[in-house]
């Protein structure tokens, strides 16, 4: 167990609050106070998550990690771990996501991307992931970043959307100082968002699937 | 033809110059001036490609792109296209790289990722993916950067070494002006040199799961 979560790893953590659910990769109604800080969840899958992130350059920034321990990019074993929680059992409901944690990340970036654009209303996104601390890398375990880039004029979807867009300017903002801490109301409000557009591209997936 | 490789797009003339090899999904020198400018090609898949940036920010700063043209991440279909190039030949020979776009490009990440570290020896290193004007996406066409982060006092591998590596310091240096050009020569060899490195990590990878 230490092996693949780590307790010191706040990702870790989350990892191991939310174990995968057979029926969907899209959890329902999650409850973000499993843990503290409070988790957004997003997506749960047996080799990825995604939730968002509690010190949110702009509104709607998501992290993608590993389920399983992985310090950096390069740390990722190219196998699955066949200790986890019945990934072939899964995999016959939701054959999709490829068969390792790496795999996983890439399949799942096109739907992240376009459930965040159509329900936040935006055109424009980075994705970055860091490794080591010249990389400005903050919590060792890998996670993509999707940060929104709203027009300058756009005004917040939801909630107080207090975050400023024009705040990503540059690398160091990728540590804490200049970031806000998410509030756990509009966290809860966007997370619901954004699940129903993840619902909506997987339903969209299993249906052209089943045409083929 | 059109449709899935634009003429105007200049990645998607590199994935016209450099299809992909039944036997290896490393090519063995494949020659740089079949296009203009040059292109040190590192991968060729039927599903991806990577090259050298020819504007590097640091040495060894690397692109991983879909074969086939996708303006952004979002608009990476989540099928393969089936006239794209006896894939499934390809795939009993090379059956690693997952069975779509999407989920190849997080298959390569790790592997580029190791062979970049082990050959130009660096411990850092930034993956970068923009989307849109407003998140400084320059070419239309899908492309993760692999950014390595040297120390300050890291002398160059091979070359040249003119690119100054403390030049990554905003997002506006993802754009044009700021970054200097690939010497060809400095670019041949440091392009044999991560190809050798990836060549360890498919024959790695291959002996592994024989072992299974």
């Amino acid at each position: 167990m230490e092996e693949h979560y780590p307790q010191s790893c706040p990702f870790c953590k989350i990892s191991l609050a939310y174990p995968c659910d057979d029926r969907s990769p899209i959890p329902t109604s999650p409850d973000p106070e499993r843990i503290d800080p409070q988790c957004h969840l997003l997506l749960s899958t047996p080799l990825v998550l995604a939730f968002l992130d509690i010190l949110p350059i702009s509104q709607g920034h998501v992290l993608l990690i590993t389920r399983e321990h992985a310090e950096k990019l390069s740390d990722i074993p190219q196998h699955t771990n066949t200790s986890s929680r019945s990934p072939s059992l899964w995999r016959r409901s939701f054959p999709y996501e490829g068969t390792t944690p790496s795999q996983a990340l890439g399949f799942w970036m096109p739907l992240i991307s376009r459930a965040l654009c159509k329900t936040l209303e935006f055109e424009d996104w980075n994705v970055v992931q860091n490794n080591g601390i010249r990389a400005a890398q903050v919590v060792p375990h890998v996670h993509f970043h999707f940060i929104p880039r709203y027009p300058d004029d756009r005004k917040a979807r939801t909630g107080t959307g207090k975050v400023d867009v024009g705040m990503l300017k540059s690398w160091k903002m990728f540590g804490k100082g200049a970031r806000e801490e998410l509030d756990d109301d509009e966290g809860k409000e966007v997370a619901a968002l954004i699940r129903s557009g993840l619902k909506e591209e997987v339903e969209k997936l299993s249906m052209s699937r089943s045409k083929l």
